[in-house]
This record gives C-alpha cells, structure tokens and sequence, in this order.
C-alpha cells in the first residue's frame, strides 16, 4: 500500500508544501517518525520533535507550517485530517464477504447478499441485516433485530431480542445489546423479578466499545442516537438516553433511566446516577461522581483528585472527618474573639 | 397476546376497580399511556399524569385510586403486582427445545431431555443439567458442573469447572464464572501464580447480569446464597460470600475474601475492599468506598459527591489539600486568643 | 490424586519437619483444615488456627514452626512454596489435545502439532501459534496474531488482528485484546473515528483476567511487558505501557498514552488517566483517581475513604463544599485577632 501525497489528500481541505508526488507508505508518530511514513503534530509538547523529524510529510496548523523541514500537509483540523488519511492504512478485514456454512439463520429473516457473516453466528427470527453489513465469529443475535447499512459487528457480539442498529455502526467485541435492565420489586424481604419488556435503538454511526453492555429498556426502549461514541466496559442502564454526538470514556457506569444530552462529554471511570439528567454540552471530567442533574453547558467535575503519600492520604482522610470539629473550633474562636472585642472595646469607653 | 383484566389480576392479592372484562394487549409507562395498555403508579413524581392517562387499567396504591379516570388494580405493592402481570407480555425465547446438532457435548454428562441447548455451546465432562433448563448459543460449560432446574443461562456464557448453579437460576449474556481468582506469590520481584482450587456456589433464584464475573474460590468456593440479584459488570473477587436476597447494582467490585450479609443492598459502582464485612442488613449508597467493615444495619455512605464547576473543583481540591495549613491557622489563633483573653483579663484585674 | 509429603517438597527450598512419608490428598485453609490435607499460615490473624489444626501438614514461617501440632513444611517464603505445592492439585484441563473439527483456520496459518483447540473457535490468516498452546472453545483469533509456547486461552477469548502473546501467558474468559482503541477527531461538532493502526505486544508470562480489554495502539503498539498480572474487568486504553511484573487488581481502568513502571502495584477499582506515568515500584492503593504522575516509588493514594452513616455522609459533604466559608471566616479571626492584639498591646504601652 503506497500512496502519493497528492492522493492521500485529493478530497480533503489542505494545503500542500511541498512535494505532492511524494510517496507514503504508511503512518507513525512524531516522536518515532520514519522516512516514507506520515505523521502529524497535533499536542504541542511534541512540536519539539518537528525540526528533527524523518517522516515523508507530516500533517499540521499553519502555524507550525513554517518549522516544518520536510512536506507538509497544512490543515485547519489536522487530526481529523490525520484519521482521513490513516484510513487509507487501515487493518485489512477477518474475513471474506459471504455466509459460512456453519452460521444458524432464524425464520422470516431477511439477509442482504452482501453480507458478511463469519462462522458459528446464530441469528435469530424475523432479523432483518442490510447491505454491506458484517458479521464478526460467534455472534450471537436474537429476534426481531434490525441492522442496518454498512454496520460491523467484531466477533463475540450478542444482540438480544429487539435490538434496532442504525447504519454504520462500529459494535467491537463482547458487548452485548438487549439483555434485560437491573429492576426488582421486593415483597416480604424477596427479590422478584421485573420483567423487562422494552428493546434497545442504536443510532447510526454510533459506536461501542468493548465488553460495553447496555440494557433494554423497561417498558420503552433505551435510546442511543445518532453519533454517540461509547468506549470499552460501559454500563447503559435501561430506560437511558444519550443525546446525538456525546461521547464517553471508558469505564463509565450510567444507572437505569440518566437522560444524557447531546453532545455531551463524560470522561472515563465517571458513574451517572439514576435518572439524573445531563443537559446538552455538559462535559464530566473524567472519575466524576454524577449524583445530581445538570441544568448549564460546561466543564464540571466531582470528589478530590490527587494522588499523595499514603501517610499524608491517611492523614488528609482523618482531618476530613473531623471537619465537624474543627468547625467547632472556629465557632469557639469567633464567639471569644466577640467577647474579647467587646470587652477591649468597652474598657476604652470606661 | 391479549387478556381480560380479571386473567392478569386472577392470583394476585388486589381489588380491581372498574370493569373487569377490560381486553389489556400490553404494558405502557404513565408518562406515554396508550388505549389498551395497562400502566402503574409508583413514582409519586409521575402522579400528575394520572388523570389524563388513556391507558385502559393503571396499577397503584389505594390513597391514588380515588383520582385514577380508568380501570384500577389496588394493589399494597404495586410495583410487585406490575412485575407478575408484565410477565405475561414477556418476549418470546429465541430458541425453541431441544439440542442443536453443533453442540458438542463431554463424557458421562446428564442432560435432562426437556433441557434446550443452542447452537454452538460446547458442555464438558461429568456434567448434570436439570429439567427445562435453557442454554443460549455459544455457551461453553465445564467439567463436573452442575445447573439445577428451570435456569436459563443467555447467550456466550462461559461456566469454568466445579461451578454448581441453583435452581431458576437467571444469567445474562457474557458472564464468567469460576475463573481463577487473582492470587500471586511474589518471589524476588516475580509474581507466580497460586493455583485457584476451589469452586463456585450459586444458590436458586440467583440473577446475574451481563459481563459479570465471578471468580473461583482459592481453596473452598466462592458463594452466592439463594435470591441474590447481581447486576452487570459486577467484579466478584474469590472466595467472596454473598449472603441471601442481597441486591448489588452495576459496575460494583467486590475484592477477594469480603463477606457480604443477607438482605444487603449496594449502590452502583461502589468497591467493597477485600477481607471487609458487611452485615445483614447494610444498605451501601451508590459509588461507595467500603474500605471498612459494617457492624450495624443501616445506610451507609463514603467519600465526596456533588458537581460543581470544573473551576470551583479544583478550588476545592486545593483546600482540601491544604486543610493542615487551615488547621495550624486554626490552631495558632486559639493560642493568640487564650493569649490575648488572660492579658485582658490581667489587666482588669490590675 | 496422592503425594508424600517428600514428593511435594522435592524441588521447594524447605525444611521438613516430622514425617516425609504421609500422604496428603489436597489442600484446605486453616481455618477448616481437614485430616490428609495440606494448609498453610500466611495471615498472622489466622495464627490462632495453627495449635488445633488437623491437617496432616502444615506451610508455614520458621518462627511458627514451634507452635505447630503436625507435621511442618518450613520456608523462607511459604505463600510461594503453598503455591508450588498446590499445584499437583490444580484441576484437569477441559479439553484433550487436538483440534476440534468444528475449528475454523485462514491461509498461511501454522498451528503446531502439540496445541489443542477445542470446539467453534476461529483462527485468521497469518496466524503463528506454539507448541503446546491451548485454545479454549468458542475463541475468535484474527489475521497476524501470534501466540507463544504454552500459552493458555480460556473459552471466549477474542484476540483481532496483529496481537502478538509472548510464552506461558494466561488469558481468562471473555478477555478481548487489540480492538480499537478510543480515537475520535471532532469536526463541525460530529465526532470522526480515526484509525487505529498499531497492535498489541503481550510479554512472556502475563496473566489476564476474566472479561478484561487491552485496546490496540493508534500507531505504534499497546506494550505489556513480561510477568505482568490483571486481574479481570480490566480496561487497557491504546498506547498503554505497563512495565515488566506489574500487578494490577480488579476493575483498574487505565485510560489512553498511561505509562505504568515495573513492579508498579495498583489497588483494585482505581483509576489511571490519560497521559500519566507512573515510576518503577509505585505502588497506588485500592479506589485511587491517580490523575497525575509519580516520580519516585512508594505507596501513594487518593480521595477519602471510610464508611459512615448516611447522615453523618451528607453533612460531611456539606461540609466540604463550605470549606471557602470556613477559610474565610478564618482569615476574618485571624483580622480580627490580629487588631485586638495591637489594641490590648498599644493600650498597655500607653
């Protein structure tokens, strides 16, 4: 896979110094640049590796144009020029379109021929599997189930009954889609089961990190829109909703009924309360906990952060709880010095 | 699928208000009401949209009867009522009875004929599986491991060996069970690995939700009492006890060698340290650090919640790592005042 | 399953005291030891155990050796040897060598002939695997991967493309290594996935745990470093480095580009950000939010720990969000304070 300068960039907003003719045969970073390879300087506590590196081209602002000793491809957004032009790199797909012969198809479903399905799937009834789909081994999909257009499922994907997949979707391996919410009622110390009757809607472009798990909704469906990216090993309660184009971090936990905004922000191993309410443009920094609802865009976090010495940690934790006290003492101190005040001051009355 | 309100209602302890013959097709939130729908009242925050609902029969407590427009079941517990009629409008199982011809199946293993084994699932060796126990596809099961009546494992669940399951046993889709717990003996600087002996107990009525884990026990068996309801993406360290019909929600890590009481309930995201104990009766609220063992029921809580502005956190964080300096303030001002109310209280002697 | 005594010990550096010739038939904790069986004291909390103990023998420390009542295995290190000696009792694998007829293999893969593969899994192209390797069922191996002597892979396991397992490692159920990492350039408010190029570089002797993920890098490769250790729920973001005999317990999230040192110890349920690095020999307790680097080893954490009633939870929490307050009235003392000193001190010169 080589290709010209001029052809990584022929649909793309750039300008080229440079060379156009160039050719590149694949792409690396700034720190470990090689020559005949394509990089990009986008976190400016790199851009000390740019006069020295060895790359083809590497992809920038105009503002690091000038510093640049070899081709440079001048962009306004250069990392979303860069993931156009890694594209052209990517990893080859597993398997060759077709059905392998060991896949299990339900009744009544309908599979578009340029489906890709690889071996040991089982697919359920009523399923309906648009064009260009594929199918990674040994996923699992249940009934009624609609994928749409060009989406990929990795191997080891379950779809529980219900499940409806917008078009090109990225679902990496493990998850699982569908399978019922966390609700019980309890009578006389005992856990019954409440059944979960909703199904789950998945946008299109959405994607979903590995071994990420979200839940079918209660009585109506949970809703992931359009252009929502979720990261590995997230918890989607059922009954949730995350708004067009959020995105969230690994590791984050979002309980039963949250209503998540558009383009939101969650940062990795944060947790979403129960039917707290994120408005459009919150962005969580990451290890937050999401107790309460919030009303205004912006930037917002929760809990204390910093790692210490393990003795000082101790320390910290003890002064914490006793908070009450030192309050307290404050008190004790505020009333004296009133006292001592009145009295200075009215023995100079006298 | 449709049943007259007297059906649904037929073995329940509720008095039914209005016309018995009613025709219900399905469940619906209040909030969405739908003619033909039966729908429930728990939440007091959704009573407001009890008079306007159009749906044909609402499940609810006696002292909301009074303003309910339409049919009503008057139930002491509603939401338990709700949860044995939403069971007749369950989904369907996606595989019909029987075992799939791809199932491979080990040595001197019992599977009862009513059992229903998809496709793909590969069952070890001296294996008992009860009646109308149901196994999703590519499931893979163990030696010398037992499943007891009426349990249902969902798709891609994977039972290591010496795993013994109870009885109506529910197991959603990418759970682990019985894999080696986490033990290493470090001899200088290198970990080796202790062998993880033990089993694992699952009790009846037991639920576990998807991408579980649940490890092996070191030497005797980790163990899940009867009733006990486990959301997803739960880590259960090895040798962990859980006690009877306790209740933990998602994401929760519970490390090796806690013990859990009965009748507990644990927040979402919470961690339980390894060797605590929780007794009978402890309530833990959500994202918890229960470094600590619980000696009394009762709700218990840790740490810092609350957003705030990204901007007011890192104020607060700063304070908080510099609550010594407050401190000595604190305590240099008490000395100044004591200091300050013995001359002043000289002086007037004087 | 029988051993003499002298038989378990042959290769240990130990000290035998009392019979070399008893049998012994498993092991057992000390706490429940049964006759035949061997034990081990470890914990001193367990020391209590040691004088009743029925075990026919017992792992123990050199200055325990005089209190116990059978026979004595006396080592330097006996968490080590007790995992030496456990091992003549660990389970049976569950599957023979071989390949399962049902495996699915690519082109220009090589499988020795000593490896066994069980049934539905499936391997890709390009594919290297080693002598006496095993291949649980239903695992899902893409194109490139290589996968070194002995190596172990429990059932469910997927592996993508160009992920490379060094000898001896061990990999638990529902693991997922090499998916994409979490890349995505925003432009015009619409998030754009960027390639993930690299693959994955797991060392010699690692040990991986249940359902854990380890994304692929962006360019270069995601690096576990020999004789690492996670434990499960684990999740690796792209570019990690983890340094050669690290350990890290349960449900870790370790976000993107981190940099974890050799013989680095991290506490289960915490947290590494993005970015970070952390030293050789760092060792970060349990439920830490490490979001910023460690220069030298030691044990460090973070944020407040410690169970208390809920009530006593929310006023704590109150406060601390008043801290400004109480700074504040401090300074508003300290003012104060500071006048009446000058006023009492000026009115006794005068």
């Amino acid at each position: 896979m080589q290709y010209t300068l001029a052809a990584l960039v022929k649909d793309l907003d750039v300008t080229l110094q440079g060379d156009p003719t160039c050719l590149v045969s694949g792409v690396c970073t700034i720190q470990q640049s090689r020559p005949g390879y394509i990089t990009f300087l986008i976190n400016p506590l790199y851009r000390k590796y740019l006069p020295k590196t060895q790359a083809a081209a590497v992809i920038l602002a105009e503002n690091d144009a000038g510093a640049c000793p070899v081709n440079a491809v001048i962009a306004r957004n250069p990392y979303y020029v860069y993931s156009k032009i890694a594209a052209f790199f990517t990893k080859q797909p597993a398997f060759s379109q077709g059905m392998h012969p060991s896949v299990v198809v339900g009744k009544e479903t309908h599979i578009d021929p340029s489906v890709s399905i690889a071996p040991h799937c089982v697919i359920g009834a009523r399923v309906h599997i648009g064009p260009h789909v594929t199918i990674g081994a040994g996923c699992v999909i249940g009934n009624d189930v609609q994928i749409g257009e060009a989406s990929q499922l990795a191997p080891r994907v379950t779809l529980y009954d219900k499940v409806t997949i917008g078009k090109r979707v990225i679902i990496a391996s493990g998850v699982v889609i569908g399978g019922d919410g966390f609700g019980f009622a309890n009578e006389k110390g005992v856990w019954h089961s409440v059944p979960q009757l909703g199904g789950v809607d998945i946008g299109d472009d959405v994607s979903i990190g590995a071994n990420t798990n979200i839940a079918c909704g209660a009585v109506e469906n949970t809703v992931i829109e359009h252009g929502v990216k979720l990261d590995s090993l997230i918890q989607v309660g059922h009954n949730v909703k995350i708004g067009a184009n959020t995105i969230i971090a690994g590791c984050v936990a979002i309980a039963g009924s949250a209503v998540i905004g558009k383009q939101c922000m969650i940062g990795g191993a944060s947790n979403v309360a129960g039917h707290v309410t994120l408005c459009d443009g919150a962005v969580i920094t990451g290890m937050s906990a999401v107790s309460n609802s919030i009303q205004q865009p912006g930037i917002y976090s929760s809990g204390i952060v910093g790692m210490v010495p393990h003795l000082e940690f101790r320390k910290n934790n003890a002064r914490f709880h006793r908070l009450a006290q030192l309050i307290q003492r404050v008190k004790v101190l505020e009333t004296r010095v009133k006292e001592t005040i009145e009295r200075v001051t009215e023995r100079a009355k006298s």
